[in-house]
């Protein structure tokens, strides 16, 4: 069960090349990303309505997908355009398409019906090509479900433990932030804030910090249903931040988008962009811990899924899992809207009659 | 669901040797072939009735077969003649027995009730071992159901798609060809002719045509339930082939047996036999494009059967579907039949009493 | 469906290193096994009760295990000792404790209701570090259900057939053999004795008998429902060993766990003891071909459940299945016992409110 009226990120986009295809199974649907010739993207679903072969079989030419068994032509809307050997095209012949956009390096996708697709509702992150910001990304396959690496995401009392080698710090210092989580228009914000704590080693590595102690901040959006925006921050104790001063703070912003794949897995995209810090420029290289921390939250949600699978219940809340419950009850709030819906998102079941049946 | 009622194609006669076994799943049995003093093959359930250990894993002796766990020893017919220990041979000690024949290099047996075995229903395809034909064959393991090979084989408008490389030439010149299809006593027959048409890269590899452009046909013949003959020629444009002047031409006899291993895998032995032109020998690695272009297809009902298995329906017919849809329904009609049958196929359960129970 | 209360061996001592942790699926259960301060086994459920992470993520510290995820901590009786970020600790926050025992080497873990844990119905093996005897052990992880395991020990006709090449001897001795099956407290007990029989490979490797042919005994203590023990010996044929008089006879000691990981995954922990002859020490490298032989039974059981998961019936008995059978009566009944009584072995189902929700 997948909230399917929303835009999630289905490719980054050096991911999709001129003149060459990207299969890639979305919310359990396979979907074939091209390119037209415009350089615009266009997604079809990859499966030809004739035989079943993934379209990613074929070819792309001229804004159109060739099925590579017999020939079948398909537009960017979906439509046959051409079936080899007949003149007339069976009025059932097309296949779903679905609405894309790219923005800020991004290919979104809208996954259910395509009248309810709404621009506005994508969620920002221009931080990808700014030249004042340092940016890294990556695209990792979680053997897990979507929601647990949100959960992940809105509750960091984790990074204490699962995290401690790369951007932990002190466990304690975590768990005593002061934490206060509300409803936001399209989701759920966290702010947390850990003044005067110890500053862990990716942070020192990348920053000089003039008080061996820091203050620290995170920003957490939840955007329903998969993406999740954290803004932190760190600065010399004691000098303003809280108040706003942040000028001279070393800055992270971090971007997921947690598309599943199937119920268990989950395509994982994130990335990280940091402040050039008084006008100096830092490495991508020194971006690679991030890598790691990826990883170590990796690890821990597939270790989790496997255990949930064997035994889901029973699981005990505390008061650190106040963000991740909202999130959850708002992803069920939207999957309560669409079931109440009939949506026409499918294309209408055809068995056309075959010229010689 | 299978036609139990017919012969399949087991194995090539090189894969059972003198004094060894093989095993294999054939229609989702586990059969044990070998052969007898006189050379000539037997088949036999292969798992033993006492502790169900597949006989396989024991050794063949004067024409029977031990089981390497406890020692009970089947003859030919399966009948139990020996249990190490005891005098008393329980009357359900037995495994089943399968009728088999060896006929132009394979070795062909019958999955269903062994009163109905009927030789004369064997496909014949002398050409194995004709000095006048050069002759190449091979067995792969697909993982598709054996209908999808079938389907692929009745309509060779796929030739210009996924063989495109080897064997296809020009998609048009398949698609407008000339089709042909009727029903035969034992299955379908489709007939196609593709006069003036560019010969395909394989085809000017060993043939030397006096023409820029050929005449090709193909008459494809299924015999229900798994296997396909294919009679393909192709001769200097305009030069009688139709009328039945053939005597210069390129000739390529297919043979293919799709037999089942599972619903969704599938045994799929094929060969190519290529008629010596002009009296000329063409050495046997001439044929071997014929491994690439069975791979091609292999390749293709391996992703169509793992997008069917997503989304099996709906899907549209065209109208180069004919052949396909005609042998389907040869199969469907031909498992109606067996349905209404209570065929005494399997041995009866037995649960005999244990001397010491 | 397994018997839950009894003693089940969980590991080999030398698995368990002060310090670490040992996460071993047991009965379908995730066991954490762990060492106090002390130096003896805890074992808890290897699940947190916060989000269902196993524990074996996190780190033993002051006898008690942190979560990796969130920092829960637990003490060796399962109780939540800690919440990282609040004071109050849920009730319902805690794991379940199995209770271990560490005896001959192996530690072993009771896998039921704590309150009926009965120290005496662990079986005795205490040849693990007797000077006297010379002694090997492995575990071996078999894709088959533990009751094949208990069936190949229960029939020693099998190892003229499956162990030709190592302890086997002439099949026709193994099963000519003198056999009597009786029921025990605990179990069965089988006995079998071949009198002036073919020494096999293994025994004239190991011990200079002074005749030819040597009279041989087995004695297979099977104790419900996953340990046999295996008590045989060779000595010159004749020479009195029916009566007692073994002082100078080769002896193996042999004992099997064959403790369920999953219906039909086992692991299986072997060990061999052999006695020094005369007061000669011989090398635990003379024991290796027990390496070969235990291989040799997993192949012939994994071989068999994989025939069983296809086809499960019919099974035929014969004679020598006597000790088998009533192996099976024993555990049969044993989960009918547990079936009949309501047993609270597992912590109740658990929803605590959040502190936020």
């Amino acid at each position: 069960m997948f909230v399917r009226n929303a835009w999630y990120v289905g490719a980054w986009s050096d991911e999709i090349a001129a003149g060459a295809m990207l299969s890639r199974t979305l919310l359990g649907d396979p979907v074939l990303f091209y390119r037209l010739a415009d350089g615009s993207p266009a997604a079809l679903a990859d499966r030809c309505c004739h035989r079943g072969l993934p379209l990613s079989h074929g070819r792309v030419q001229d804004d159109c997908v060739t099925c590579g068994y017999h020939g079948l032509t398909f537009d960017r809307t979906g439509a046959c355009v051409r079936v080899p050997g007949q003149e007339r095209i069976p009025p059932a012949a097309r296949v779903r398409s679905y609405p894309v956009r790219e923005r800020d390096n991004m290919v979104w996708v809208w996954m259910g019906d395509p009248a309810s697709a709404d621009d506005t509702l994508i969620v920002s992150h221009p931080f990808a090509q700014s030249p004042e910001w340092t940016f890294l990304k990556d695209r990792y396959l979680v053997q897990a479900n979507y929601q647990l690496i949100t959960d992940n995401l809105m509750d960091l009392t984790h990074v204490g433990y699962v995290h401690n080698r790369t951007i932990g710090g002190t466990p304690q210092a975590h768990s005593e932030a002061v934490s206060r989580t509300r409803a936001t228009e399209h989701g759920v914000r966290v702010e947390r804030w850990m003044p005067d704590s110890v500053p862990p080693p990716s942070y020192i590595a990348v920053h000089e910090f003039r008080t061996p102690r820091i203050d620290r901040w995170m920003e957490i959006e939840f955007f329903a249903p998969a993406v999740v925006r954290i803004h932190t921050g760190a600065m010399d104790t004691g000098t303003g931040a809280r108040e706003g001063l942040r000028d001279d703070a070393l800055l992270f912003w971090g971007f997921n988008a947690q598309t599943p794949e199937t119920e268990t897995t989950t395509h994982y995209f994130w990335s990280g962009a940091r402040s050039h810090v008084a006008g100096r420029s830092i490495g991508e290289q020194r971006l690679d811990s991030l890598r790691i921390t990826f990883s170590e939250d990796k690890d821990i949600v597939e270790a989790q899924q496997a255990s949930l699978n064997r035994q889901p219940e029973p699981l005990v809340m505390i008061a650190s899992d106040g963000g991740m419950v909202a999130a959850r009850r708002r992803v069920a709030a939207m999957l309560r809207a669409e079931a109440e819906t009939v949506a026409p998102v499918e294309p209408a079941p055809a068995s056309a009659p075959a010229a010689l049946d």
